[in-house]
């Protein structure tokens, strides 16, 4: 799926969709001209585009004005199953594993080079880390993308590569031999850890979710302060966490084929 | 914003949206056959209209050739005003709240008719509820449904009474007098409460969130099963962690006006 292709604006559809692009975490309320331009698009047809979008509930206009996604897109955005399933069926544990270890709990899945966050718990003491539910931050820097590049296919890892692997801090491991090596220990040892290696003071340890087929489809991982933190201590109440998400994820897929 | 405009399918914008709203809840995942069915249009323009969702990321093909929502346009939800700032500063407050009673935790946000949950946060041994994350339900029988018609505006609590209020309990309210009584009385001791009016054997109690201006943008609540429950014990956590929230969206307020 090349990003060309997605924005390309060639058809009615396409430069409607490239309306929803202009908006991003940095840009979450725009003007219609600031629309237009994000949107490589003429004012009139984003004048028409944004009507229609707002009859229909994808965008909401504020009191002053300015564009913001709706309520509605939302809400559809909410039925793709990495948070009906996923989520819903994560969320109970993760909120245990967070009042437990009161640090930073994350829920990733995996897009094309990015981990996704699917859901982020936090505690008001706990430490300040850059990830948000529904951002995307890269693998091989992140203890969740880590697991989620460990179990993905050999040919993913070499694009990832060859891409080059960005620095974060000075100790993000940027050699495609020793993210090969680390990955392999990923696999054996079941859990992947970081240290200072996307922020610095900052270490996390994630594991893999497997489905009810036992396919990692996601990672589970904590994020916390390396001068409290001990890899071994935090991994520890993670397993059990994974392995139960996989039981709810596994009686998820029966209710879903008996239905079917 | 009639719902007969949203869903015309007169322009390729409009045809486009109505392929998105062929999902809901119980139809998560589609065959190409079944969305062209429930959007409504031919079989060839779901094909092309769907190949283009797809190709943006709007929509995501399973294996078995189904369809789902898909991850870029769950991105793009997340970036609504409700999900962004609101229930980003609620949710540790929502945490605490869930740990400390638990209950299941509620924040909804009024929609027209509906009270939408923006979140919900739910133990493992809490009492079974029917609300879901994204999902919407009625205003008259539910706490968080109460508290945000008691604050919007007297033409929307008559036209609300007007289009009948439905019983889902042989408790719940359908008199809108006794309604109007009860909505004055959410107002006056500042919180909403109600007993088996939605489901039998739960009751709720929930509080206005308010945002820097003071205006009620939203509600916090809590159900829990009827026989256990005292709506005063239930009610002590709310009020401070409505505090908090208000504190955040203020702070959030200021950044914004500073950045903007």
């Amino acid at each position: 799926m090349a990003g060309n292709s997605r924005d390309s604006g060639r058809s009615v559809t396409g430069r409607a969709l490239s309306v929803l692009t202009a908006f991003d975490v940095d840009h979450t309320r725009l003007t219609l001209t600031a629309i237009a331009r994000r949107a490589a698009i003429p004012l009139a047809t984003a004048h028409r585009l944004v009507g229609e979008l707002e009859a229909w509930g994808a965008l909401h206009r504020d009191d002053d004005g300015r564009y913001a996604i709706g309520l509605r897109l939302w809400e559809i955005g909410l039925l793709a199953p990495a948070h009906t399933a996923l989520r819903e069926a994560a969320l109970p544990f993760m909120q245990e594993l967070c009042e437990n270890t009161r640090e930073n709990v994350h829920l990733a899945v995996r897009d094309h080079w990015d981990a996704v966050y699917v859901e982020k718990l936090t505690v008001p003491r706990s430490v300040p880390i850059v990830s948000r539910t529904g951002g995307r931050l890269p693998l091989h820097p992140t203890g969740v993308g880590r697991v989620l590049l460990a179990h993905a296919p050999a040919q993913v890892v070499q694009e990832y590569c060859e891409r080059g692997l960005s620095r974060h801090t000075p100790y993000t491991i940027t050699e495609p031999g020793r993210l090969a090596r680390e990955l392999q220990a990923v696999r054996s040892r079941g859990f992947a850890r970081t240290s200072e290696e996307m922020t610095l003071g900052n270490c996390s340890v994630a594991v893999p979710v497997r489905d009810g087929t036992g396919t990692v489809v996601a990672a589970l991982g904590l994020v916390a302060r390396s001068v409290r933190a001990e890899h071994s201590k935090l991994v520890k109440p993670l397993l059990p966490a994974a392995e139960a998400i996989r039981r709810r994820l596994a009686e998820h897929d029966l209710a879903r084929s008996d239905a079917g």
